[in-house]
């Protein structure tokens, strides 16, 4: 597998990944599903190491997508779950990190509801200068760049499904609608997709898509980079190849951000009829799980023809080898 | 081993099984019996298989039942448990399912509080047409398969070790005692001990036994099988060979179905002096866990002249990976 | 490695330990540190065996330790927890315990927050005259066996890397700081460290090292073994080589047994000033979690230099696969 440029030890954020490293993981992905589809879908990649799961955060569906990840690479798994843990005793987060560390972890996979907690947590590992390596798998409302490069592949995949690479993307229309302020998915799939050339159009009501926000992040791209912010549904849908759909917490409408769930989805939920704005063959995608009638209409979540939604935990899985691969046997060529 | 008879693609009720099916069933778990008694009690039959326990209803027991069933057979386990899990953020139940499905799970044990639910789940992946198998471990108060198959597995090995089959019933006088209306345990066992050709005898409070229930389940048998009701104990236990406990809700009595657990247990409790009404080498089953002095006296329960309880557990291994076997097993031929 | 000295079934308290027991756990753990510095750290030990982790208590720390050492001695894992199991369904203790028996279970590890748990499960498995194991790992204010054994052999691989055993701290003079009185790994701490002939000082406010429990302590050593106690901390530290701090745990406050956390920590808490009392190469332990400034400062606890708490948790993992290890491996030659 085509590890000779993958350099990083750790994998927090898609602000700064380059083209080839972008392609390493999707080609990487791409030998993984390939394994999937055999009788025995294992491969002793990460034999005797050891993936902890610490998920400050709980999320059954992504700490098992990491973990049957982990499983498949024939590692050994250990799930922490705040809940039940000494957190309640007052123990630090980087306490926490730092007993997995002891115990012999070599990759940490850490969820945490505040932002940051996976680069500080990282960050104390250098400075102690141990070989561990440390996956987000989404903290706070920053980054989920797993989430985002499952996206990617299973895009990429649908284009050419022999060798996905960023390039395939390029001037693809795709829009993002739905809570984007909130929304850790649609940051880093900010950066990936603006990185492959894609036009990104961003689709939400003002409350969820700030002016200061659009402005910021617009700031940070570089110029080549495309990225378009729409107050209403229609020019973000119009001739479309990909709506990627964000799943919308309830407790917004609460903090007076939205209105009811009905308005919400007469405005900004994707249905058969909005879809006829896209190009032909446009598909749509859901990081799960799914408001069915809210984001999505229930019926088109379950069309083949146009969502995606199920294909994305397919990649999910692959792409999470893929990641834990990648980090995995850096560490081995480094010992 | 014997899969040659073995067709069905999932396992959600015993009430059309057929003698050939229970023969094998009970066939395949005696061999993994005879792996049990070794000193490696594994064998690598469903190496690189994905084994999910969906237990939206919580249940220590039955799952690291299935669990270890599992691992014995070399396949990787994934654990959900609702409390934990997305469906509080409002996910369907087949949604759910769905995910598991799409992160490649080859076989999934559901158990529900509503009854009808693996049914759902299993015809919802036939409609995809996709080879995933569903094991009903539980559903409402429906059915509880793998339980009365554990059970058939313990007597008929108690009556022939090397040999367990259906036949060796025939005849025999099994006495079900406890809360009939509310148990999926007595409903599946119903199905196997009719088709063993076993004389079955419930015996109940008019109010866990209702006369309807009675009838409703007596026309549903062909007239071969021989099904009595009782709402006394005494005539059930007469000459019984086998004296099946059901476990007992305590909330049944806040619903003013029961008196005191005292009264239940004097009128319907399994005690020694009312074992003498059996055959002389009758045998205690109950499913676990028991409420001590209330369904069984607790001496009684710990009597291994008496008590099958302890073996039922064992049992309940063997059983569950020659189910697991079976259903992974079919699914490889099928590819 | 050297399991001939070793005809121990159970491990639940260090207070019958001999030497040469205590030899053949340190070195049998050093065997197993070795294999955890290599890149593929598992081994075969116990392959087909199953370890059931019953947390009656929940700790996610000590679970996490035992399940990946039994995971690196190739066993399979069970976990239980008592939140989500059938305890609340009105089961016994042993008939939970039994439970796991009957489903195969090899070693139990135990830990409930009732003194006596363990051995009263090991002596109903001993009565049944079944070969599983039982390990204490932490039975409410009486022992932690595995916690005591760590420490003892952090110390002992930081004074002979290669060949850790009890005489190497003959001699040594080691302070116990905190709450004795509750702490079950301070009793365990107080076999082990008498038998090794060091000189053990414990120090404690008298609320929580009370004349009573001094005197039973002390009458039960043997008059060779020497145990010192102090209601101050300056004579405990004076000299010491190795400074335990204890775990506090705040509920004590509200049971007037102690004034604020500040006061403790001035009086108590360990520091970079207090330490100058001890040698000038002193280690200080501590079980974790830490409640960072009280029993310990903030800053000392992270300085490689003084603290072994890391050492702690990466011996734990090879001290448990030792005990899992003579453990089953006792039970296979008794086949």
């Amino acid at each position: 597998m085509p590890t000779s440029t993958w350099n990083r030890h750790h994998v927090l954020s898609l602000a700064d990944f380059t083209t080839a490293e972008y392609d390493t993981v999707l080609q990487t992905a791409a030998s993984f599903q390939e394994v999937l589809s055999r009788r025995t879908k294992k491969v002793p990649s990460l034999q005797g190491q050891v993936v902890a799961n610490l998920f400050f955060e709980p999320s059954t569906r992504t700490r098992s997508s990491f973990e049957l990840a982990a499983k498949r690479l024939s590692a050994d798994t250990l799930n922490f779950a705040a809940a039940t843990s000494s957190m309640t005793k007052g123990e630090t987060i980087l306490d926490t990190a730092k007993t997995y560390l002891a115990m012999g972890t070599d990759i940490m996979v850490i969820r945490h509801r505040e932002a940051g907690v996976p680069q500080a947590i990282a960050q104390e590992m250098d400075r102690l200068g141990v070989r561990v390596s440390v996956l987000n798998a989404g903290d706070g409302q920053h980054e989920h760049p797993s989430q985002a490069l499952l996206d990617l592949f299973t895009i990429c995949t649908l284009i050419d499904p022999n060798h996905p690479h960023l390039e395939l993307l390029k001037g693809k229309k795709i829009a993002i609608v739905g809570d984007i302020l909130h929304s850790r998915v649609a940051r880093s799939n900010i950066w990936s997709l603006t990185a492959s050339g894609a036009q990104v159009h961003l689709a939400a009501p003002p409350t969820l898509l700030p002016k200061l926000f659009a402005e910021y992040v617009c700031e940070e791209k570089a110029e080549s980079r495309q990225l378009f912010l729409h107050w209403q549904l229609e020019p973000a849908l119009q001739d479309a190849d990909f709506v990627m759909t964000l799943r919308l917490q309830k407790e917004r409408m609460t903090a007076h951000l939205l209105p009811s769930l009905r308005e919400y989805h007469q405005l900004f939920g994707i249905t058969r009829t909005k879809l006829q704005l896209c190009k032909s063959n446009v598909k749509v995608l859901h990081p799960g799980p799914v408001n069915r009638g809210v984001e999505i209409s229930s019926d088109l979540m379950d069309d083949p023809e146009f969502s995606l939604i199920q294909s994305q935990v397919t990649s999910g899985i692959a792409i999470r080898m893929a990641l834990l691969y990648l980090l995995g046997s850096g560490k081995v060529s480094g010992i």
